[in-house]
């Protein structure tokens, strides 16, 4: 499989990752279907559209419109599939499935970037946690919901130190882009499950306990 | 008159409907002038403007400031002139001035998108519904009031069933491109007039019911 | 000292200014070290950010990283040195900071529009109150705390009014651009700087007052 299809498939499973999650999370504020379809769509490809209209290319799903369906199709399979799965069990792949969709668009997001030369060294490094949680944040946004940088979840932490090695790591392995991407990509979603198992939060020297009133 | 002509007073109608609606709104909020005025423009020009970045091309008030001027006199009439409407009938006003811009922000985003070959054959769809909800989603956002996408009436569905029917039936009668935007952008504002008036909501296959803790 | 340097170091100083005060006004919503650091880079260029897709322009960060450096390492410095400051204090100095940031930034971004002959000759006001106000809409809209747009405060109408002489003026002397720059920008501080010793808010005649239920 060469690189263009690895990548291809890559973000399709991301699509489909955070349209379920977006929309098994808007369910309980009592949306309807089209909301859901919105919400599905604008989490699955929201964080690459603003990192799009950044880099200044036209958007990635306005010249392959399966992003959009597939995206919608996730959200509809979501909304009326939902009564079949129990609650805890909802909310547990919900959080599994969005690790792997993070995991996903963090190192395609980075790679995009870095193959247009956009802002180096460091403009990968942001391009790549945008893609993975701009969808999130303006879901959140949307629904009312406070948003992941109001939380002190392990979240966003692997993410920056996934994109950070992938980065660094082709440097010194330049002809071995999908196996870091593969790498860096299981890793961080690693973490990430590691984080979501046993409710991991980041270390102490990255809160304030100062400021308990 | 010519296609040109007519899609300017279509736009800029809407322009002073949703201006006006969008200041009458936030008003209860306890705005000032500056923040009615920025309220006013925002929900005019918005979702229109987000449609332009994603279309990739120059914004649509940028070479003619007539769209701002008029949404900022139009935002400072509703400013000073609600005091003389009442509150039963500002708010009934609202709702039907708010239809007529949506309709006609629908079909004049599609039309702007399939003129551009944009994504075809959904794109027109997507950017046509995102020209019509789109600064009301930014002013609700910014108001901190719950947005459309959070609320059961037949609001969304409308525009969409409009864009698609404008759109498929422009494949059989392309020589008719004003009278279809007219019939559909009417026929929307008709089905969207009807919904506020019997306060009808999506039907029941597009809700949840099992949520209803 | 060039004019080039001039806005540069200009830009700057208020990309400081932004990232601390928004570090300092999301801490006591309990927010960790990246939630900080996502804030105050927000913040700081957010407003920019905006102008630069609506000018149809690379981002300006995308060529010069320090901005983005920058804004990192004032908001790590906000984030841990917050403790050493008493609570009335750093209130007080956030407010001066980012009164600091938005005098600085409404001149910038009115002129950045002007030199590229954006939607003269309203589009530069539009484009400097922009750049000036967006970092903090997006930072209040992301924290879920109220905006500018909803508060009375004296902030954002002496920007306009600034931005405004900064134009008009420059159409009389338009060989002393830094002069008026600098002569606009400190007005604009100085009158920003009187609302917040006096607690100026806006005057009656823009405020609505039947609404007071």
């Amino acid at each position: 499989m060469d690189a263009t299809i690895f990548y291809y498939y890559l973000g399709m499973a991301g699509v489909v990752a955070f349209a379920v999650t977006a929309v098994l999370a808007v369910i309980p504020k009592g949306i309807d279907l089209f909301g859901a379809c919105v919400m599905g769509v604008i989490t699955a490809v929201g964080g690459g559209t603003i990192r799009d209209l950044l880099l200044g290319v036209p958007v990635f799903w306005a010249t392959d419109l399966n992003y959009i369906w597939v995206s919608i199709l996730a959200s509809l399979i979501a909304f009326y599939g939902n009564q079949l799965m129990e609650r805890k069990y909802i909310y547990s792949l919900m959080l599994y499935l969005d690790g792997i969709g993070i995991s996903l668009f963090v190192i395609q997001g980075a790679d995009k970037a870095r193959l247009l030369d956009f802002a180096m060294p460091f403009g990968p490094v942001l391009m790549g946690v945008l893609t993975a949680i701009g969808g999130g944040l303006i879901r959140d946004v949307l629904a009312g919901a406070p948003n992941l940088l109001m939380k002190k979840e392990l979240y966003a932490v692997p993410l920056t130190i996934g994109a950070v090695a992938y980065l660094g790591l082709l440097q010194y392995f330049p002809e071995h882009t999908e196996l870091l991407a593969f790498c860096c990509g299981s890793t961080t979603f690693i973490v990430r499950a590691c984080a979501i198992h046993w409710d991991l939060h980041v270390p102490n020297w990255m809160m304030l306990h100062n400021n308990s009133d």
